[in-house]
Protein backbone atom coordinates (compact mmCIF):
# COMPACT_ATOMS: atom_id res chain seq x y z
CA UNK A 1 0.00 0.00 0.00
CA UNK A 2 2.59 2.51 0.84
CA UNK A 3 4.51 1.36 -2.40
CA UNK A 4 0.87 3.01 -4.35
CA UNK A 5 1.58 6.23 -2.73
CA UNK A 6 3.94 9.11 -4.29
CA UNK A 7 3.60 11.98 -2.29
CA UNK A 8 5.54 12.05 1.33
CA UNK A 9 4.39 15.19 3.57
CA UNK A 10 7.00 14.98 6.99
CA UNK A 11 7.36 16.79 10.18
CA UNK A 12 10.69 18.16 11.48
CA UNK A 13 10.68 18.44 14.75
CA UNK A 14 10.71 15.10 16.63
CA UNK A 15 10.50 13.40 13.29
CA UNK A 16 13.45 14.16 10.88
CA UNK A 17 15.69 16.00 13.74
CA UNK A 18 15.75 16.60 17.71
CA UNK A 19 17.20 19.79 18.53
CA UNK A 20 20.31 20.47 16.20
CA UNK A 21 20.82 16.50 15.69
CA UNK A 22 19.68 14.10 13.12
CA UNK A 23 17.58 11.43 13.99
CA UNK A 24 19.30 8.29 13.22
CA UNK A 25 17.98 7.17 10.21
CA UNK A 26 16.33 10.13 9.15
CA UNK A 27 18.73 10.92 6.34
CA UNK A 28 18.59 7.56 4.80
CA UNK A 29 14.73 7.29 4.83
CA UNK A 30 14.75 10.84 2.93
CA UNK A 31 17.84 9.78 0.60
CA UNK A 32 15.52 6.54 -0.14
CA UNK A 33 12.39 8.35 -1.05
CA UNK A 34 14.10 10.47 -3.39
CA UNK A 35 16.34 8.04 -5.22
CA UNK A 36 12.68 6.20 -6.05
CA UNK A 37 11.68 9.23 -7.65
CA UNK A 38 8.87 9.97 -4.83
CA UNK A 39 7.95 13.58 -3.91
CA UNK A 40 8.83 14.96 -0.80
CA UNK A 41 7.68 18.17 1.35
CA UNK A 42 9.09 19.30 4.53
CA UNK A 43 5.92 20.44 6.79
CA UNK A 44 6.47 22.00 10.02
CA UNK A 45 4.74 24.26 12.46
CA UNK A 46 7.87 26.55 13.41
CA UNK A 47 7.11 29.53 12.63
CA UNK A 48 10.15 31.31 14.41
CA UNK A 49 12.72 30.15 11.30
CA UNK A 50 12.86 31.13 7.94
CA UNK A 51 13.10 28.41 4.62
CA UNK A 52 16.32 29.80 4.24
CA UNK A 53 17.61 28.73 7.86
CA UNK A 54 15.48 25.59 8.04
CA UNK A 55 17.26 24.68 4.55
CA UNK A 56 20.61 25.65 5.98
CA UNK A 57 19.63 22.85 9.34
CA UNK A 58 19.14 20.15 6.95
CA UNK A 59 21.60 20.62 4.69
CA UNK A 60 24.22 20.83 7.78
CA UNK A 61 22.55 17.07 8.52
CA UNK A 62 23.34 15.76 4.89
CA UNK A 63 19.79 16.06 3.80
CA UNK A 64 19.03 17.13 1.06
CA UNK A 65 16.28 19.81 0.61
CA UNK A 66 15.30 22.40 -2.19
CA UNK A 67 13.34 25.54 -0.90
CA UNK A 68 10.27 24.36 -2.45
CA UNK A 69 10.51 21.31 -0.43
CA UNK A 70 10.18 23.02 2.97
CA UNK A 71 6.81 24.64 4.13
CA UNK A 72 6.96 26.52 7.44
CA UNK A 73 4.16 27.85 9.00
CA UNK A 74 6.20 31.09 8.50
CA UNK A 75 6.05 30.26 4.86
CA UNK A 76 2.23 29.27 4.83
CA UNK A 77 1.16 32.68 6.66
CA UNK A 78 3.44 34.63 4.35
CA UNK A 79 1.60 32.85 1.27
CA UNK A 80 -1.95 32.65 3.28
CA UNK A 81 -1.74 37.55 3.58
CA UNK A 82 0.14 37.36 -0.32
CA UNK A 83 -2.80 35.20 -1.93
CA UNK A 84 -5.85 36.89 0.48
CA UNK A 85 -4.78 40.35 2.20
CA UNK A 86 -1.95 41.57 -0.23
CA UNK A 87 -2.52 44.61 1.40
CA UNK A 88 -1.99 44.49 4.74
CA UNK A 89 0.38 45.50 6.97
CA UNK A 90 1.73 43.43 9.16
CA UNK A 91 3.45 43.75 12.87
CA UNK A 92 5.73 40.50 13.91
CA UNK A 93 6.00 39.38 17.53
CA UNK A 94 8.01 36.36 17.01
CA UNK A 95 12.05 35.10 16.55
CA UNK A 96 13.35 37.31 13.12
CA UNK A 97 12.96 34.04 11.17
CA UNK A 98 9.56 34.96 11.04
CA UNK A 99 10.27 38.38 9.73
CA UNK A 100 12.86 36.43 7.14
CA UNK A 101 10.56 35.12 5.72
CA UNK A 102 7.83 37.41 5.67
CA UNK A 103 9.93 39.96 4.03
CA UNK A 104 11.32 36.87 1.26
CA UNK A 105 7.92 36.74 0.50
CA UNK A 106 7.14 40.62 -0.48
CA UNK A 107 4.79 40.98 2.79
CA UNK A 108 4.61 44.72 3.74
CA UNK A 109 5.42 45.07 7.73
CA UNK A 110 3.62 47.95 9.18
CA UNK A 111 6.24 51.25 10.35
CA UNK A 112 4.30 51.25 13.65
CA UNK A 113 1.98 48.94 15.58
CA UNK A 114 -0.58 51.03 15.24
CA UNK A 115 -0.76 50.88 11.59
CA UNK A 116 -0.71 46.94 11.69
CA UNK A 117 -3.67 45.22 10.20
CA UNK A 118 -2.29 42.02 11.23
CA UNK A 119 -0.39 41.08 14.46
CA UNK A 120 1.40 37.79 13.63
CA UNK A 121 2.46 35.51 16.47
CA UNK A 122 5.16 32.69 16.45
CA UNK A 123 7.53 31.17 19.32
CA UNK A 124 9.69 34.40 20.76
CA UNK A 125 12.87 33.17 22.44
CA UNK A 126 14.31 36.82 23.13
CA UNK A 127 11.08 38.20 23.87
CA UNK A 128 11.00 41.61 26.12
CA UNK A 129 8.17 43.55 27.97
CA UNK A 130 8.61 46.20 25.16
CA UNK A 131 7.93 43.83 22.03
CA UNK A 132 4.97 42.05 24.14
CA UNK A 133 3.87 46.10 24.45
CA UNK A 134 4.08 46.96 21.02
CA UNK A 135 1.83 43.70 20.26
CA UNK A 136 -1.26 44.59 22.49
CA UNK A 137 -0.63 48.30 21.05
CA UNK A 138 -0.74 46.42 17.57
CA UNK A 139 -4.26 44.80 18.79
CA UNK A 140 -5.52 47.32 20.73
CA UNK A 141 -5.78 49.61 17.42
CA UNK A 142 -7.49 46.85 15.42
CA UNK A 143 -4.60 44.19 14.11
CA UNK A 144 -6.22 40.73 13.90
CA UNK A 145 -4.68 38.04 15.02
CA UNK A 146 -2.70 35.28 13.47
CA UNK A 147 -0.65 32.82 14.96
CA UNK A 148 1.90 30.44 13.52
CA UNK A 149 0.25 27.86 16.10
CA UNK A 150 -1.44 27.70 19.09
CA UNK A 151 0.95 24.88 20.99
CA UNK A 152 1.48 25.95 25.05
CA UNK A 153 5.05 24.36 25.22
CA UNK A 154 7.54 22.94 23.29
CA UNK A 155 10.74 20.78 24.67
CA UNK A 156 13.35 23.27 25.15
CA UNK A 157 17.33 22.57 25.71
CA UNK A 158 17.08 23.02 29.53
CA UNK A 159 13.41 21.87 30.03
CA UNK A 160 9.57 21.99 28.44
CA UNK A 161 9.26 25.82 27.73
CA UNK A 162 6.83 28.71 27.33
CA UNK A 163 5.25 28.78 23.53
CA UNK A 164 3.16 30.60 21.06
CA UNK A 165 -0.39 30.29 23.67
CA UNK A 166 1.29 31.87 26.30
CA UNK A 167 2.30 35.25 23.72
CA UNK A 168 -1.46 34.91 22.50
CA UNK A 169 -2.71 34.59 25.96
CA UNK A 170 -0.92 38.08 27.10
CA UNK A 171 -2.84 39.63 24.29
CA UNK A 172 -6.17 38.06 24.40
CA UNK A 173 -6.25 38.57 28.04
CA UNK A 174 -5.69 42.36 27.67
CA UNK A 175 -7.67 43.57 24.79
CA UNK A 176 -10.91 41.12 24.58
CA UNK A 177 -9.51 40.35 21.15
CA UNK A 178 -9.91 36.89 20.32
CA UNK A 179 -7.12 35.01 17.31
CA UNK A 180 -8.44 35.02 14.15
CA UNK A 181 -6.34 32.56 12.15
CA UNK A 182 -4.65 29.73 13.52
CA UNK A 183 -1.96 28.86 10.66
CA UNK A 184 -0.23 25.40 11.90
CA UNK A 185 -1.66 21.47 11.50
CA UNK A 186 -3.77 20.13 11.65
CA UNK A 187 -5.41 23.14 9.45
CA UNK A 188 -6.45 23.13 6.41
CA UNK A 189 -4.11 25.83 5.28
CA UNK A 190 -1.13 23.53 5.85
CA UNK A 191 -2.51 20.91 4.28
CA UNK A 192 -3.76 22.42 1.57
CA UNK A 193 -0.44 23.96 1.21
CA UNK A 194 1.62 20.70 0.98
CA UNK A 195 -0.89 19.32 -1.39
CA UNK A 196 -0.35 22.27 -3.63
CA UNK A 197 3.37 21.74 -3.42
CA UNK A 198 3.09 18.15 -4.05
CA UNK A 199 0.79 19.00 -6.96
CA UNK A 200 -0.83 15.55 -6.14
CA UNK A 201 -4.70 14.59 -4.78
CA UNK A 202 -4.48 13.62 -1.07
CA UNK A 203 -5.70 10.06 -1.73
CA UNK A 204 -2.23 9.58 -2.96
CA UNK A 205 0.33 11.02 -0.16
CA UNK A 206 1.08 10.01 3.50
CA UNK A 207 1.90 12.38 6.22
CA UNK A 208 4.59 11.43 8.50
CA UNK A 209 4.97 12.87 12.29
CA UNK A 210 5.55 12.77 15.83
CA UNK A 211 2.64 14.34 16.74
CA UNK A 212 -1.04 12.61 16.99
CA UNK A 213 -3.24 16.13 17.37
CA UNK A 214 -1.37 17.88 14.85
CA UNK A 215 0.51 15.08 11.79
CA UNK A 216 -1.96 12.58 12.35
CA UNK A 217 -5.00 14.72 12.88
CA UNK A 218 -4.54 16.69 10.05
CA UNK A 219 -3.93 13.86 7.78
CA UNK A 220 -7.07 11.71 8.46
CA UNK A 221 -9.07 15.30 8.37
CA UNK A 222 -7.92 15.46 4.73
CA UNK A 223 -8.23 11.92 3.00
CA UNK A 224 -4.36 11.26 3.56
CA UNK A 225 -2.75 8.23 5.06
CA UNK A 226 -1.06 8.50 8.27
CA UNK A 227 2.07 7.30 9.85
CA UNK A 228 3.05 8.02 13.57
CA UNK A 229 6.85 8.27 14.09
CA UNK A 230 7.76 7.23 18.36
CA UNK A 231 11.46 8.98 17.71
CA UNK A 232 9.34 12.69 19.52
CA UNK A 233 6.53 13.29 21.62
CA UNK A 234 4.24 10.33 21.75
CA UNK A 235 4.92 7.01 23.05
CA UNK A 236 3.45 3.68 21.90
CA UNK A 237 1.10 4.23 24.93
CA UNK A 238 -0.50 7.35 23.88
CA UNK A 239 -0.42 6.17 20.28
CA UNK A 240 -2.49 3.15 20.96
CA UNK A 241 -5.23 4.60 23.28
CA UNK A 242 -5.23 7.58 20.42
CA UNK A 243 -9.04 8.41 18.78
CA UNK A 244 -7.25 9.36 15.90
CA UNK A 245 -5.35 5.76 14.51
CA UNK A 246 -2.42 5.99 11.91
CA UNK A 247 -2.43 3.38 9.24
CA UNK A 248 1.11 2.93 10.34
CA UNK A 249 3.31 3.12 13.85
CA UNK A 250 7.07 2.99 13.25
CA UNK A 251 9.81 3.76 15.90
CA UNK A 252 11.85 6.63 13.23
CA UNK A 253 11.29 7.50 10.20
CA UNK A 254 13.47 5.01 8.86
CA UNK A 255 10.17 2.61 9.05
CA UNK A 256 9.59 3.49 6.03
CA UNK A 257 12.13 1.79 4.46
CA UNK A 258 11.80 -1.32 6.59
CA UNK A 259 7.77 -1.25 5.47
CA UNK A 260 9.22 -1.27 1.93
CA UNK A 261 10.91 -4.20 2.57
CA UNK A 262 14.33 -3.21 1.88
CA UNK A 263 17.38 -2.10 3.77
CA UNK A 264 16.62 -3.82 7.16
CA UNK A 265 19.85 -4.07 8.54
CA UNK A 266 20.75 -0.20 7.69
CA UNK A 267 19.97 0.87 10.92
CA UNK B 1 -20.15 64.36 57.52
CA UNK B 2 -16.48 64.48 56.27
CA UNK B 3 -15.14 66.38 59.26
CA UNK B 4 -16.76 63.62 61.59
CA UNK B 5 -14.22 61.30 59.87
CA UNK B 6 -10.99 60.02 61.13
CA UNK B 7 -9.54 58.13 58.80
CA UNK B 8 -8.78 58.85 55.35
CA UNK B 9 -7.32 56.00 52.77
CA UNK B 10 -5.77 57.80 50.29
CA UNK B 11 -5.12 56.31 46.07
CA UNK B 12 -1.69 57.14 44.83
CA UNK B 13 -1.25 57.07 40.91
CA UNK B 14 -3.83 59.51 39.12
CA UNK B 15 -4.54 60.71 43.15
CA UNK B 16 -1.13 61.98 44.70
CA UNK B 17 0.59 61.71 41.66
CA UNK B 18 0.65 61.15 38.07
CA UNK B 19 4.17 59.61 36.76
CA UNK B 20 7.20 61.52 38.90
CA UNK B 21 4.61 64.66 38.83
CA UNK B 22 2.59 65.70 41.88
CA UNK B 23 -0.80 66.29 41.35
CA UNK B 24 -1.63 70.09 41.99
CA UNK B 25 -3.27 70.64 45.40
CA UNK B 26 -2.28 66.83 46.55
CA UNK B 27 0.10 68.15 48.97
CA UNK B 28 -1.63 70.71 50.78
CA UNK B 29 -4.96 68.32 51.27
CA UNK B 30 -2.56 65.85 53.07
CA UNK B 31 -0.67 68.40 55.01
CA UNK B 32 -4.21 69.73 55.78
CA UNK B 33 -5.31 66.30 56.81
CA UNK B 34 -2.20 65.33 59.20
CA UNK B 35 -2.47 69.24 60.78
CA UNK B 36 -5.66 68.52 62.03
CA UNK B 37 -4.80 65.20 63.42
CA UNK B 38 -6.45 62.89 60.88
CA UNK B 39 -5.33 59.56 60.23
CA UNK B 40 -3.91 58.98 56.85
CA UNK B 41 -3.41 55.80 55.19
CA UNK B 42 -1.83 55.83 51.23
CA UNK B 43 -3.50 52.43 49.65
CA UNK B 44 -1.99 51.83 46.19
CA UNK B 45 -2.96 48.77 43.68
CA UNK B 46 1.19 49.08 42.96
CA UNK B 47 3.10 46.38 43.43
CA UNK B 48 6.19 46.55 41.43
CA UNK B 49 7.53 49.28 43.94
CA UNK B 50 8.59 48.90 47.57
CA UNK B 51 7.48 50.90 49.94
CA UNK B 52 10.81 52.52 50.94
CA UNK B 53 10.76 53.73 47.09
CA UNK B 54 7.11 55.05 47.28
CA UNK B 55 7.98 56.52 50.22
CA UNK B 56 11.29 57.72 48.94
CA UNK B 57 9.35 58.94 45.91
CA UNK B 58 6.45 60.70 48.26
CA UNK B 59 9.11 62.73 50.26
CA UNK B 60 11.18 64.20 47.10
CA UNK B 61 7.25 65.65 46.15
CA UNK B 62 7.52 67.63 49.39
CA UNK B 63 4.40 65.18 50.84
CA UNK B 64 5.20 63.43 54.15
CA UNK B 65 4.33 59.66 54.34
CA UNK B 66 5.42 57.56 57.19
CA UNK B 67 6.52 53.94 56.62
CA UNK B 68 3.57 52.52 58.44
CA UNK B 69 1.53 54.85 56.18
CA UNK B 70 1.74 53.20 53.27
CA UNK B 71 0.10 49.93 51.96
CA UNK B 72 1.29 49.09 48.58
CA UNK B 73 0.04 45.41 47.27
CA UNK B 74 3.57 44.48 47.28
CA UNK B 75 2.97 44.89 50.95
CA UNK B 76 -0.15 43.76 51.17
CA UNK B 77 0.98 40.43 49.42
CA UNK B 78 3.77 39.96 51.88
CA UNK B 79 1.94 40.47 55.13
CA UNK B 80 -1.02 37.94 53.59
CA UNK B 81 2.19 35.78 52.96
CA UNK B 82 3.20 35.62 56.57
CA UNK B 83 -0.13 35.07 58.38
CA UNK B 84 -1.45 33.21 56.49
CA UNK B 85 1.39 30.79 54.83
CA UNK B 86 4.71 31.41 56.60
CA UNK B 87 6.61 28.52 55.17
CA UNK B 88 5.96 29.68 51.73
CA UNK B 89 8.75 29.71 49.07
CA UNK B 90 7.66 32.53 46.34
CA UNK B 91 8.93 33.14 43.16
CA UNK B 92 8.20 36.70 41.34
CA UNK B 93 7.41 37.67 37.86
CA UNK B 94 8.11 41.27 38.59
CA UNK B 95 10.26 44.58 38.96
CA UNK B 96 12.76 44.36 41.48
CA UNK B 97 10.02 46.21 43.88
CA UNK B 98 8.36 43.35 44.35
CA UNK B 99 11.47 41.48 45.61
CA UNK B 100 12.61 43.82 47.66
CA UNK B 101 9.23 44.50 49.71
CA UNK B 102 8.57 40.64 50.20
CA UNK B 103 12.26 40.70 51.19
CA UNK B 104 11.79 43.31 53.72
CA UNK B 105 9.12 41.44 55.07
CA UNK B 106 11.06 38.26 55.69
CA UNK B 107 9.52 36.54 53.12
CA UNK B 108 11.12 33.33 51.44
CA UNK B 109 12.28 33.32 48.14
CA UNK B 110 12.14 29.83 46.00
CA UNK B 111 15.92 28.89 44.83
CA UNK B 112 14.10 27.57 41.35
CA UNK B 113 10.79 28.03 39.94
CA UNK B 114 10.27 24.35 40.51
CA UNK B 115 10.25 24.70 44.58
CA UNK B 116 7.98 27.53 44.57
CA UNK B 117 4.98 26.83 46.27
CA UNK B 118 3.08 30.44 45.08
CA UNK B 119 4.01 32.88 41.92
CA UNK B 120 3.27 36.50 42.97
CA UNK B 121 2.85 38.79 39.44
CA UNK B 122 3.01 42.04 39.50
CA UNK B 123 4.27 44.57 36.25
CA UNK B 124 7.06 44.20 34.92
CA UNK B 125 7.94 46.69 32.67
CA UNK B 126 11.77 44.53 31.53
CA UNK B 127 10.02 41.37 31.63
CA UNK B 128 12.48 38.95 28.98
CA UNK B 129 11.13 35.64 28.10
CA UNK B 130 13.43 33.92 30.31
CA UNK B 131 11.34 35.43 32.74
CA UNK B 132 8.25 34.49 31.52
CA UNK B 133 9.35 30.98 31.20
CA UNK B 134 10.15 30.69 34.58
CA UNK B 135 7.38 31.68 35.64
CA UNK B 136 5.59 28.54 33.82
CA UNK B 137 7.26 26.28 34.97
CA UNK B 138 6.90 27.47 38.20
CA UNK B 139 3.08 27.16 37.53
CA UNK B 140 3.71 24.07 36.06
CA UNK B 141 5.53 22.14 39.19
CA UNK B 142 2.51 23.02 41.34
CA UNK B 143 2.56 26.41 42.31
CA UNK B 144 -0.30 28.76 42.66
CA UNK B 145 -0.92 32.14 41.34
CA UNK B 146 -1.22 35.01 43.30
CA UNK B 147 -1.46 38.35 41.05
CA UNK B 148 -1.04 42.40 42.46
CA UNK B 149 -4.03 43.13 40.69
CA UNK B 150 -5.31 41.93 37.58
CA UNK B 151 -5.51 45.50 35.43
CA UNK B 152 -5.30 45.24 31.40
CA UNK B 153 -3.34 48.08 30.98
CA UNK B 154 -1.89 51.11 32.78
CA UNK B 155 -1.01 54.60 31.15
CA UNK B 156 2.85 54.65 30.15
CA UNK B 157 4.93 57.62 29.78
CA UNK B 158 4.44 56.98 25.62
CA UNK B 159 0.88 55.47 25.53
CA UNK B 160 -1.41 52.48 27.13
CA UNK B 161 0.81 49.68 27.95
CA UNK B 162 0.01 46.21 28.61
CA UNK B 163 -0.06 45.27 32.44
CA UNK B 164 -0.63 41.92 35.39
CA UNK B 165 -3.61 40.78 33.17
CA UNK B 166 -1.11 40.38 30.03
CA UNK B 167 1.94 38.70 32.07
CA UNK B 168 -1.05 36.23 34.17
CA UNK B 169 -2.92 35.67 30.98
CA UNK B 170 0.34 33.45 29.15
CA UNK B 171 0.37 31.45 32.26
CA UNK B 172 -2.92 30.80 32.23
CA UNK B 173 -3.21 29.74 28.64
CA UNK B 174 -0.24 27.42 28.81
CA UNK B 175 -0.65 25.65 32.36
CA UNK B 176 -4.59 25.27 32.55
CA UNK B 177 -4.16 26.75 36.29
CA UNK B 178 -6.47 29.34 37.31
CA UNK B 179 -5.40 32.98 39.14
CA UNK B 180 -6.21 32.04 43.30
CA UNK B 181 -5.55 35.47 44.72
CA UNK B 182 -6.32 39.10 43.40
CA UNK B 183 -4.48 41.37 46.33
CA UNK B 184 -5.22 44.73 44.68
CA UNK B 185 -8.56 46.93 45.60
CA UNK B 186 -11.24 46.41 45.37
CA UNK B 187 -10.54 43.38 47.42
CA UNK B 188 -11.20 42.41 51.27
CA UNK B 189 -7.39 42.26 51.58
CA UNK B 190 -6.63 46.03 50.84
CA UNK B 191 -9.42 47.09 52.72
CA UNK B 192 -8.52 44.97 55.66
CA UNK B 193 -5.10 46.31 55.42
CA UNK B 194 -6.00 49.54 55.69
CA UNK B 195 -8.50 49.35 57.98
CA UNK B 196 -6.07 47.75 60.00
CA UNK B 197 -3.32 50.48 59.75
CA UNK B 198 -5.34 53.44 60.68
CA UNK B 199 -6.55 51.11 63.73
CA UNK B 200 -10.34 52.40 63.24
CA UNK B 201 -13.79 51.37 62.23
CA UNK B 202 -14.79 51.21 58.40
CA UNK B 203 -17.89 53.79 59.12
CA UNK B 204 -15.06 56.46 60.71
CA UNK B 205 -13.25 56.08 56.78
CA UNK B 206 -13.35 57.36 53.38
CA UNK B 207 -11.86 56.00 50.57
CA UNK B 208 -10.45 58.79 48.23
CA UNK B 209 -9.20 57.73 44.38
CA UNK B 210 -9.94 57.89 41.25
CA UNK B 211 -10.64 54.90 39.94
CA UNK B 212 -14.62 53.97 40.29
CA UNK B 213 -13.82 50.00 40.42
CA UNK B 214 -10.87 49.80 42.34
CA UNK B 215 -11.27 52.82 44.87
CA UNK B 216 -14.89 53.61 44.87
CA UNK B 217 -15.98 50.28 44.66
CA UNK B 218 -13.92 48.88 47.64
CA UNK B 219 -15.21 51.85 49.84
CA UNK B 220 -19.01 50.84 49.02
CA UNK B 221 -18.43 46.90 49.70
CA UNK B 222 -16.83 47.46 52.88
CA UNK B 223 -19.14 50.40 54.44
CA UNK B 224 -16.82 53.29 54.10
CA UNK B 225 -17.52 56.81 52.48
CA UNK B 226 -16.10 57.12 49.25
CA UNK B 227 -14.96 59.97 47.65
CA UNK B 228 -13.70 60.32 43.37
CA UNK B 229 -11.27 62.24 41.93
CA UNK B 230 -10.98 63.26 38.21
CA UNK B 231 -7.34 63.98 38.34
CA UNK B 232 -6.82 60.28 36.98
CA UNK B 233 -8.34 57.79 35.03
CA UNK B 234 -12.19 59.26 35.06
CA UNK B 235 -13.96 62.29 34.04
CA UNK B 236 -17.07 63.53 34.73
CA UNK B 237 -19.01 62.00 32.42
CA UNK B 238 -18.36 58.26 33.51
CA UNK B 239 -18.49 59.46 37.26
CA UNK B 240 -22.31 60.46 36.51
CA UNK B 241 -23.16 57.05 34.94
CA UNK B 242 -20.99 54.55 37.05
CA UNK B 243 -23.35 51.84 38.98
CA UNK B 244 -21.17 53.03 42.22
CA UNK B 245 -22.08 56.51 43.18
CA UNK B 246 -19.51 58.24 45.46
CA UNK B 247 -20.22 60.15 48.26
CA UNK B 248 -18.42 63.43 46.88
CA UNK B 249 -16.95 64.17 43.44
CA UNK B 250 -14.25 66.49 43.63
CA UNK B 251 -11.76 67.59 41.05
CA UNK B 252 -8.68 66.94 42.84
CA UNK B 253 -7.70 65.76 46.50
CA UNK B 254 -7.72 69.38 47.11
CA UNK B 255 -11.18 69.41 46.89
CA UNK B 256 -11.07 68.00 50.58
CA UNK B 257 -10.08 71.17 51.76
CA UNK B 258 -12.61 72.43 49.98
CA UNK B 259 -15.05 70.90 51.33
CA UNK B 260 -14.20 71.36 54.69
CA UNK B 261 -14.87 75.11 53.68
CA UNK B 262 -11.06 76.08 53.73
CA UNK B 263 -8.20 77.49 51.78
CA UNK B 264 -10.79 77.86 48.81
CA UNK B 265 -8.02 80.36 47.14
CA UNK B 266 -5.21 78.05 47.92
CA UNK B 267 -4.84 76.66 44.47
Amino acid sequence: MLGQLDGFIIDLDGTVYKGNSAIAGAKEAIDFLKSTGKRVVFLSNRGNVSRLMCQKKLVDMGIDAELDEILLTSTVIAQYIRATHPLSKIWILGDIGLRDELVSWGIELAAVPEAADWLVVTLHENLTYVELNQAFRAVRSGAGIMATNMDKSFPGDDGESIDVAGMVGAIVATTGKEVDIVIGKPSSYMAKAALQALQLPAEQCVVIGDSLVSDIRMGKQFGMRTALVLSGSTNRMDAEVAEDQPDWIWESLFGLVEHYGRKESAV
